[in-house]
């Protein structure tokens, strides 16, 4: 088969690999029906931790099951099915406890196994995934292509956005502020719309990402970013900060932003990877009593609850999906996020 | 009248003041019927913020009304009052919405106002109490002698231990530990207890705290600390951290101590002044989602609940006064706190 694999700074390539087989009786082979790039797949693109050899790229995928090891009693050949960002077993305590990310057994596409066995990435034809039945998720019959975008949505970006959301505590009567307009952030602001906030504000200075944060349901959109961008959001809600700020960048400036944007009291709830040096400042928090929550998204949990919603139509973030390629083309949907060209990648195979 | 001042590092003397009068109408005067020291009036008495002029000092106290300026409502001559240690006026939107330590008119005893008028610190035979209206809480009639000490944990300790106890979560099924044996920790293991924790274990390594803690109900005592602490908690609990980590102290060590005892998904609840260089592991708490949360207690908005409690005498946090003195052994005051041969040192007038 083909996938795409990275091979340095800015350098992805789409090429032969072994076909994936069952190698443990957990696991299901899975042909990708739909695949996109992630805004943390960038971090690595940019080379900010080259590899040592080449490894498989992509997480984010849905497709059908092939096959599945004898151990696997959820999932059957011809099952449509969402993977989860990251790989977990569903047994242990984290996981029975909704921290399905912090899994005992956690795994992550593209890496390795404790047993040294190189992970598949989501970004190809097929998909080895270990622990099938804990990880993948499969709908109640076989989707129109039409939905396909909205699930593929689930298996990361809608699913960090609700996580912010949920974390920083949207709900009805709260006033949520989105620091980021990426994907994510994008997310984010439908997840709080739908979580019933009352108000809803993006920051963002891009007229097409500003268009699609309306159409999600933003109030209100502030242009400006940093202390510009929370001194504008004070002079909206008459001196106050919102209720809840969702941070969905993970650098230095858009946690300050963050935090600046808050109200005594509130909650920053933060689904930024912190790869840009983002740090926490104690002293604000605790004068302003502002609590800090959130981080990486536990999505096998969620998705019951937002899958229902996607297949009743109700619940459709596909359009952050504004760039559809062939999967062959996977290293110019790199080079259209990573120039900010598109907003977020979808790969057909 | 006489009061307490801090002249610099260990030099806390009792000497004659002015006597208080009401210099604006939202004022009141107090006569002080109990006082007592705070963990941080400690960070003063060390000297970590020399100041420039000696200055009154102490913020924790109960007494009786003597006058009310012609602006307050809810007050009387007579009223026995307790006070939290921040001063606020109860009208603005953050006072509105429960976090009173960020009033718009913030004010603390033993600084100066906006005007630049010196504050009363709340060591002393009386005190000028700002916006009374907003700050003090008057119980329904005199209290008995021996419920003053109870009462008097009502103004700090007691409801800062409440504060770490509710930003954590501790409630029904959950299992809690608090980092740090001073009067705020011992009364976060009460408070804990008081919100249904299931299991509360205390982090203690001196016989006396120990026997306050498992009095106030801790199901469990770790002597030890640090790392060395985390690992035997999470021995405790059969390799798991706990669901709320309180931390109570606020130095680098004893909150790294709190992340390391968390389980993923779980909150710290923290109360202690960050003053040693405390800092949040970002990149920890991300990937385990692991929230922090809390801050300098806004006091006033949980006395009506807590102090039901203590009238009814079903909330008892005295046993943290283990030595009583004579106001005017103040200075005898900090140095058995700061010698460690007191845990919390009650003044008498």
């Amino acid at each position: 088969m083909h996938a795409a694999m990275w091979y340095g700074t800015r350098d992805v390539r789409w090429e032969e690999r072994p076909d994936p087989a069952i190698q443990l009786p957990t696991d299901a082979v899975v042909r990708v029906v739909a695949a996109c790039v992630c805004g943390s797949d960038l971090w690595t693109y940019r080379g900010a931790r080259p590899p040592a050899d080449p490894h498989p790229i992509g997480h984010e995928f849905v497709g059908v099951v092939e096959e599945t090891g004898a151990a696997v009693s959820t999932l059957n050949a011809g099952d449509f099915v969402i993977s989860p960002f990251s790989i977990s077993d569903g047994t242990c305590a984290h996981c029975r406890r909704g921290v399905t990310t912090s899994c005992a057994q956690l795994q992550w596409y593209g890496g390795r196994d404790r047993d040294g066995r190189v992970l598949d990435g989501g970004q190809g034809r097929y998909v080895r995934v270990p622990l099938a039945d804990g990880t993948l998720v499969a709908t109640p019959g076989l989707p129109d292509t039409g939905q396909i975008p909205a699930l593929l949505a689930l298996s990361d970006v809608l699913v960090t956005g609700h996580h912010a959301a949920v974390s920083g505590g949207a709900g009805p009567g709260r006033t949520v502020a989105v620091v980021g307009d990426g994907a994510v952030g994008l997310c984010a602001v439908l997840a709080s719309v739908r979580l019933g906030a009352e108000r809803v504000i993006a920051f963002s200075s891009h007229a097409d990402r500003q268009e699609v944060a309306t159409r999600f349901g933003a109030t209100d959109i502030i242009a400006a970013r940093g202390d510009e961008g929370a001194a504008a959001l004070h002079d909206l809600l008459a001196g106050e900060g919102a209720d809840a700020v969702l941070e969905c960048v993970g650098n230095k400036q858009s946690m300050a932003q963050a935090v600046a944007s808050v109200r005594p009291g509130g909650t920053v709830g933060y689904v930024g990877v912190p790869l840009g040096g983002a740090e926490l400042p104690i002293q604000k928090m605790f004068d302003d009593n502002i609590a800090v929550a959130g981080g990486v998204a536990p999505v096998r949990p969620y998705l019951p609850e937002l899958l229902a919603d996607v297949l009743a139509g109700t619940l459709d973030a596909s359009a952050v999906f504004d760039l559809h390629l062939p999967m062959e083309e996977v290293a110019q949907a790199y080079a259209a996020m990573d120039e900010r060209r598109s907003i977020k990648t979808l790969l057909w195979p």
